[in-house]
């Protein structure tokens, strides 16, 4: 059997822990699988003392991450920190400078400084695999970098916050208000104490940031992303959706379009019947449509200590079966060197069809108004529903709801605009956008 | 850049030309994901005159798929003809011999070849393929071979039959009967002038006996499948389904229990609810559970010369990324020499909630008597549906319906066959088995 594959591993913390015991339980079947032995020689974690259910007795410890990276024996540096900069930036600069091969599943900064560090491990010949970065568990950097090779590929969308989507199923399916269900998700730990980054979507954003690069091979724009948390999705969204026959799920979405490519994460309409429509709680799900293999839709765990650790693990033994020195496949899925500039889609132009729901004064001629400034706009409109919401407001307010057949963005704008201005409209209008999976 | 890998295509049928097609299309584009150009060398297939929009005058012609195997100066044989004998057999087995890489799609050569050719290619240090030999576009062997690394796999299952799932959708959305289904299935191209490979489960069997393996380190047992097709599914039983919230789907599973390995493909109920129960038409979806990732489904193309050339291609591109002469993952997810013998489980001894269908005479007593019979076999009941089925049948006619708590094989085999002697029973009685995904 070959020599050992020696890694070190960077942060205790969940992962990192779960981690290494799966890698000390399971070392025969490990060494088996990929023609040599899986070895932990050095670790770096702050607190040297702590029960975390693995013996590390016989590994090095090191002071920092950093120094690990520069001074451990090790061939795979394995990144369990977090955070775009800091010691997880300067770690894994450092590992990747040696020529070591490099593991993380930090999304932050592969969606920062992806591009830079692929250059480098593409120069080097070295490996960077980060299938715990996307999805969790969900081995979709491995679909994109190897299985879909030679397709080309038009949209990829999925469901990548746990946190978001436990919120929107609970809020569904037990009729609760968004903060109610945030707070409910911050006792489980499905959501931190300052829920922004998830809720605003922006965890969302850095995922789908890296999926784009990938799927279109331009280079990664984390910030020319389109951006639109779940906060102001109200119970009212949810059941007139439901009643349209579609569910509420925060979408990150990339596509190609004549113009350029469409980065956006937002609330969106799904059809009930869809498949992704029935991915609850804290699940992930990715779909990749492409012209050859067509949709394919990758369903799983999105975070937790044990599924992220998987991926991690997945990651290294893809190292370890390859022959030493092995370049085997371009980080990014095409080589760093090559990627194309991004070229951004303006959201104006974006078509889809949209969900407009607007409370309004209960006064003569208001339905006739809306229904006017959406034909002046072009507007074709699947279904049309006027109620009176005496339950939730004065009973002078109605609710119209409008679903759109598949239209540009920029005439919902108008249109919604010139609604604004004819005085009846009661609170802001709520727009959704409806994403439909390809077959429909 | 490093040099050409050279393949041989044998057979140029809808897959073969469809890949050619692609590999002559996005020849640059492979080149630069693969880090070398990808050329087609060599072909064989019966008629060279007939276009298959793809120009192969530069290409060198065999007489037949051993000849091409034999003497062809390639690196890489695909094999895309099909069957578990003859002409695959024998080229497959050449190829290996001269310790050329392989790709194939052929499920029944894998089923009943696998493990010695695994055996064969891992002495030879060359790699065989077989993505699209098991749900066409999915990339689900890649993801037990290579992603689940680690993990402990306790049950895969899943739609691999599109033909079937074509039916038992058909038959639900717009209530015709099994028997117009297929005919309307083998209008458009669904399904084979002789079905009976796929609606008696065969084919599913194949996928799943290779699955089976990749799961749990077993040798390959083909023959040792429990096996019920489709062809009795009445749209009586699609109907009871979905009023107590089921779906019936054709499924192959294979699990792991006390006393064995269940491998058995059978009609399924499904929660309605579940996300597998959205799988509509000729879509395939394969979930496997495992310890450590937790439940990862994915659903995607079964068949189509294009989603099944993406998964060739996808192999050959593995192949062209690998250091030449590298061994990357053993052929089966373990090697071949250590997969341990194959130990069935009875199927008597399966556990599972059962659907249970009689159509009984009309007359006092009946229902206690059945009632009674899942009693004495220590059978508990979720549901129970009592009606007249006067629209179907003679009114002094009458259909029960019982759904199972979970319970073994063995004691419902037991109270149907005591209600079977009762001389009340219209028929033969119908046994559905329940499968829920994990988190239920």
């Amino acid at each position: 059997m070959a020599d050992a594959l020696k890694i070190g591993i960077a942060g205790l913390g969940t992962v990192g822990a779960a981690l290494a015991r799966i890698i000390q339980q399971r070392g025969d079947e490990l060494a088996a699988t990929c023609g040599r032995p899986i070895r932990i020689v050095a670790v770096s974690a702050r607190d040297r003392t702590k029960d975390r259910g693995v013996d590390l007795s016989g590994v090095e410890w090191f002071d920092g991450p950093v120094d690990l990276a520069h001074k451990a024996d090790i061939d795979v540096f394995v990144e369990l920190i977090g955070g775009s900069e800091g010691a997880a930036n300067a770690s894994v600069r450092a590992a990747l400078a040696r020529g070591l091969h490099v593991v993380t599943a930090n999304k932050a900064l592969l969606a920062y400084h992806g591009v830079e560090f692929a250059e480098i491990a593409e120069e080097k010949g070295t490996l960077l695999n980060f299938e715990a970065a996307v999805a969790g568990g969900i081995p979709v950097i491995k679909a994109l970098r190897e299985s879909l090779t030679g397709n080309t590929i038009s949209r990829v969308y999925g469901i990548m916050n746990g946190t978001c989507n436990y919120i929107l199923t609970r809020m569904e399916k037990e009729g609760l208000s968004f903060a109610d269900c945030l707070k409910e998700a911050q006792r489980l730990g499905y959501a931190e104490a300052d829920p922004a980054f998830d809720i605003e979507g922006n965890d969302t954003a850095h995922k789908l940031a890296i999926l784009t690069t990938l799927a279109f091979g331009h280079r990664i724009a984390a910030d020319d992303i389109h951006l639109e948390g779940i906060t102001n999705i109200s119970i009212e969204d949810i059941r007139a959706a439901s009643e349209l026959g579609y569910r509420i799920k925060l979408l990150g979405v990339a596509q190609r379009t004549d113009t350029g490519i469409e980065q956006r994460v937002h609330p969106t309409m799904v059809p009930l019947d869809s498949v992704i429509a029935q991915v609850d709680g804290v699940t992930n799900a990715v779909a990749i449509e492409s012209d050859i293999l067509g949709e394919l839709l990758m369903v799983g765990p999105g975070a937790g200590g044990n599924a992220t650790a998987s991926s991690v693990l997945g990651d290294i033994a893809d190292i370890a079966k390859s022959q030493p020195g092995a370049q085997r496949v371009p980080v990014l899925g095409h080589p760093a060197k090559q990627l194309k500039p991004y070229q951004k889609a303006q959201m104006r132009l974006h078509s889809g069809g949209y969900f407009i729901r607007l409370t309004v004064q209960d006064r003569t001629g208001v339905f006739a108004s809306v229904a006017g400034r959406m034909a002046e706009n072009n507007i074709s409109l699947e279904s049309i529903v006027q109620r009176s919401k005496q339950h939730l407001s004065p009973s002078d307010h109605q609710t119209i709801i409008l679903v759109t057949h598949a239209t540009k963005e920029d005439s919902v704008r108008k249109a919604v605009a010139a609604i604004q201005t004819e005085g009846y409209l009661v609170g802001e209008p709520q727009v959704i956008r409806i994403e439909r999976p390809k077959e429909d």
